[in-house]
C-alpha cells in the first residue's frame, strides 16, 4: 500500500477507540464514506484512510488521575494513500499530524513510509560510512568535542581552543549551536580559519579532525551560504533544523552543491518531544525523520547527564538512525550533554562503536585543558576496546579525569 | 536594552530559582562570568544573559504527583543581547529556547523583541484594515468557511462547493489545509476555477468573496508557487506555517512579489502548545510570532467546538494579534471548529467585531446546503450586531440552524 502510516499514542475519554480510528481514518481523508452513492465510493476508494491496528493499552492511573478525567490510553495505526498528498514532508505531516495534533491528548509515535514513497527522500549524503573514510577511523566511536563560550570572542580566541581540542585527539569539533554569523567570527572565516588551524596540527602530529560550522541565518539564504561553505572546503556543517524545519534539511541534504556532511543539533526540538501525553516520540524526529531527510549526524540528550533523555528513547533514536532495514546511509547517532571520560564504558555499552562520543565541559573542564581532556577520553575508548577498566589504563589525563568527575561504572561493580 | 526577552515557566526540582536563572542567562550566552578576569569580563558585558525578573508561584500539587517529585513553580524572565544572534526568528528561538528547550520541565510563555529589533520583521503585508479593504466591509466580524471533502474530487465538484458557499454570503472559503498540489485540482487551475465562479457569483448578486488557496509543496519553491499565485490573481494564500517554519512565513510576507494575504493555519501545532510543561504558550506562537512574521490570518482552535481550547489561552492569542501597541498591522483572530450559527454570539462577545467567524460543518451540514450555512450565519451576525436575540430574527435558514445545532446563548440567559 503506497502511502504512510501513523501510530499515535492517544488517551482518549470517549472510551471507543474504534470510534476514534474511524474518525480519523475518514476526518484526514475523504471525510465520510457511508453516506456516499456507491459510484462515488468507486471514486474515492483510492483516497479513503485506512485502520491498520487498534491496541488498547493497560490503564494509567497517574495519567487519569493528571488529565482529571478516566482515559481509554491506545496506540491507533491509521493508513493514509500516497494519492492523498504530495510526496513532501510538510505534506505529510499535515495529513498524518496537522489538524489531528489540535485534537486532544494524542502523540505522533511513528510515521512510516512505503518503499516507494521513501524513493522521494534522500537519506544522508555520506552517512557513517562517508564520515568514517573522510577520518580514516573504522574501529572505534568517534569523539567529538564542542567550542564553549565562544560568544563575544575573536578568531584568535576560537582558533586557539579549536588548536588545543585537535591536540587533544577529538575527530570532531562543533560550533557551540548559539554560536550565528557575527562580525568578530563571521562565517566564511571562521571555515577558513578552522581549516588553518586543522591542516597544521594535521601536519604536525598525523590527526585529521573534522570542524563542523554552524550554518546559520535567513531559510532562503541558506543554500547560497552553504555553497560557500563547500567551495571554502568546510568539513561539516551543523544546523539547528527544529529552528527551520525538516524540509530545509532535506532540500540541502539533496543539492549536489552542497556536498558537505550535516549535523543535526536538537535545538528547539525539546518543544516538540518530552510530554507523554503531545507530540513526537523521540526516536520518530530524532532518528527516523532526521534519516529521512538527510542528517548525516543526529545529536541528542545522553541518558546520563544533567539534560538527561530517558534510556529507551535515547537507545530509540539510535536505534533509528543505524536501522539497517532502511534503504538510506546511516545516520551517526551522538547521544551528548554531561559527557565525562568515567561514562565512556556506559556510552560503548549502550550506544555502540558506531556512534559518537561527545563531550563539552568533560574536555574543556580537564585540568590539563581541551588537549589533556581529549586525551582523556581517547584513553578511555581505548581502555574500554581492549577491555581494560578504565581505572587500569595507564593515562595520566585518564587517571585525571576520573579523579575530578568519578568513574561510574567501576563504582558500580 | 537591545534584544529579546525570554519568559519561562519552570517546574524546577531544584527549589533554587535564582541558580536556574542565573545558568539560564549565563549559560546560553557568555559560559562564565566570575571566574573571568575583569579585562575579559568588560569585553563580554555586552553579551552576557540578565535575569529581568523572577517570579514564583504557588505551588501545585496536581503537578507535583504528575511529575512525582516536588516542584518549585516559577517564571523566569531573561534578557539576551541582540548582539548575541543574527536579527532573525530561527536564531532568537535557538538563542532563548534552542538547548534549553531540552533542560527538563520549562515552556517558553512569552519572547519580547525591542524596538529595534521589531524592525527586522515584517508583519502582516495587509492586516485587518488591508482585508476590510478588499471586502469592503467593515462594521461586522467577516464570515468563513471551508471546503470539505474535496479530495479526489475534480474542478467541477471545487467549483459547485466554492459557489454554494459564496452564494450563502461568506466573506472567505478557505481550501482544506490537507489539498495538497494534485493532478484533478492543481494549485493554479484552483485559483484560475476559483477567480471564474467567484466573479460570477459577484456579478449575480454584488457580493464578493476571496478564496484562500493552500500553498504547499517544497520550502525553495514555495515563493515561485506563490509569485505564480499572485500572477493569477489569487485572492488569499492559506499556508500550513508549522509544517515549514516560521522564518519561510517572514520570507513570503516580506516578497514584495508575493503582493497577496498569508493566511496561516495551525496544523502541526497541536506538538508545540498543548502540555503545561513543555513548548511554546498559545498566545506566543499563534498570535505573536506569527504576527510578527506576518501572518494576516491567524486560525486557532475556538473554546466551543470539538477541538477546543482553553478560552484565556483563545483569548490570549486574539489580543496578540490585535494588540495596538505593536508597530506592526493587525493579524485577524480566527477561532474555528466546531462553530454553528448558534454561538455566533458567544463569539462576537469574546473575539469583537475585529475577527473571522469559521465554519465548516455549520456551513456544509446545513439543510438548505452550503448556501443556507451561510445565510444562516450572516444573519446571526445581523441579529447580534442588531441586539436581537437569535432566536427571534427573522431569517429561516438561521431558525434551521438554530433547531438543528442549538442555541446555546439563549438555553443559558
Amino acid at each position: 500500500m503506497s502511502g504512510i502510516t501513523a501510530t499515535y499514542l492517544i488517551h482518549d475519554s470517549s472510551h471507543n477507540l474504534v470510534k476514534k480510528a474511524e474518525g480519523i481514518a475518514l476526518g484526514l481523508t475523504i471525510g465520510s464514506w457511508t453516506d456516499l452513492p456507491l459510484l462515488e465510493q468507486q471514486q474515492l476508494k483510492k483516497h479513503k484512510g485506512s485502520i491498520i491496528s487498534i491496541e488498547e493499552l493497560p490503564e494509567d492511573p497517574k495519567a487519569n488521575e493528571y488529565l482529571g478525567k478516566q482515559v481509554t490510553r491506545g496506540l491507533l495505526k491509521i493508513h493514509y494513500p500516497a494519492a492523498n498528498f504530495s510526496h513532501d514532508l510538510p505534506a505529510a505531516l499535515v495529513t498524518a499530524f496537522g489538524k489531528l495534533s489540535l485534537d486532544g491528548e494524542i502523540k505522533l509515535v511513528d510515521l512510516e513510509f512505503s518503499d516507494d514513497l521513501k524513493q522521494a527522500f534522500p537519506g544522508p549524503k555520506f552517512g557513517l560510512e562517508g564520515i568514517r573514510e573522510k577520518l580514516g577511523v573504522y574501529d572505534r566511536p568517534l569523539l567529538m568535542s564542542i567550542f564553549k563560550g565562544v560568544i563575544g570572542r575573536d578568531l584568535t580566541y576560537l582558533k586557539d581552543q579549536l588548536r588545543q581540542q585537535a591536540l587533544g585527539g577529538v575527530d570532531l569539533v562543533k560550533d557551540d549551536e548559539i554560536l550565528f554569523d557575527n562580525p568578530l567570527t563571521p562565517f566564511a572565516e571562521r571555515i577558513q580559519a578552522g581549516k588553518e588551524v586543522l591542516e597544521q596540527v594535521y601536519a604536525e602530529t598525523g590527526h585529521r579532525t573534522l570542524y563542523a560550522v554552524n550554518l546559520s541565518g535567513r531559510t532562503f539564504e541558506l543554500k547560497e551560504k552553504a555553497k560557500l561553505a563547500a567551495k571554502l572546503g568546510a568539513d561539516v556543517l551543523l544546523f539547528n533544523v527544529f529552528a527551520y524545519g525538516l524540509d530545509v534539511l532535506q532540500a540541502l541534504a539533496e543539492d549536489e552543491e552542497i556536498n558537505i556532511p550535516i549535523m543535526a543539533h536538537p535545538s528547539v526540538s525539546g518543544a516538540l518531544t518530552p510530554s507523554e501525553f503531545y507530540g513526537f516520540a523521540n526516536p520518530l524526529l530524532l532518528g527516523k525523520l532526521l534519516r529521512l531527510t538527510g542528517a548525516d549526524f543526529s545529536l541528542f540528550p545522553s541518558p546520563y547527564g544533567s539534560v538527561a533523555l530517558d534510556r529507551g528513547q535515547a537507545l530509540g533514536i539510535a536505534a533509528d538512525c543505524l536501522d539497517e532495514k532502511e534503504p538510506f546511509k546511516r545516520t551517526i547517532p551522538v547521544p551528548s550533554a554531561g559527557i565525562h571520560p568515567g561514562l565512556v564504558p556506559l556510552l560503548i555499552s549502550d550506544f555502540g562503536k558506531d556512534s559518537i562520543i561527545n563531550a563539552g565541559g568533560g574536555v574543556h573542564g580537564h585540568p590539563n585543558g581541551a588537549a589533556g581532556g581529549g586525551k582523556a577520553f581517547r584513553a578511555a575508548i581505548d581502555a574500554v576496546l581492549s577491555g581494560t577498566p578504565l581505572s587500569q589504563y595507564e593515562d595520566e589525563d585518564l587517571q585525571i579525569a576520573l579523579r575530578l568527575w568519578g568513574n561510574p561504572t567501576e563504582v558500580k561493580a
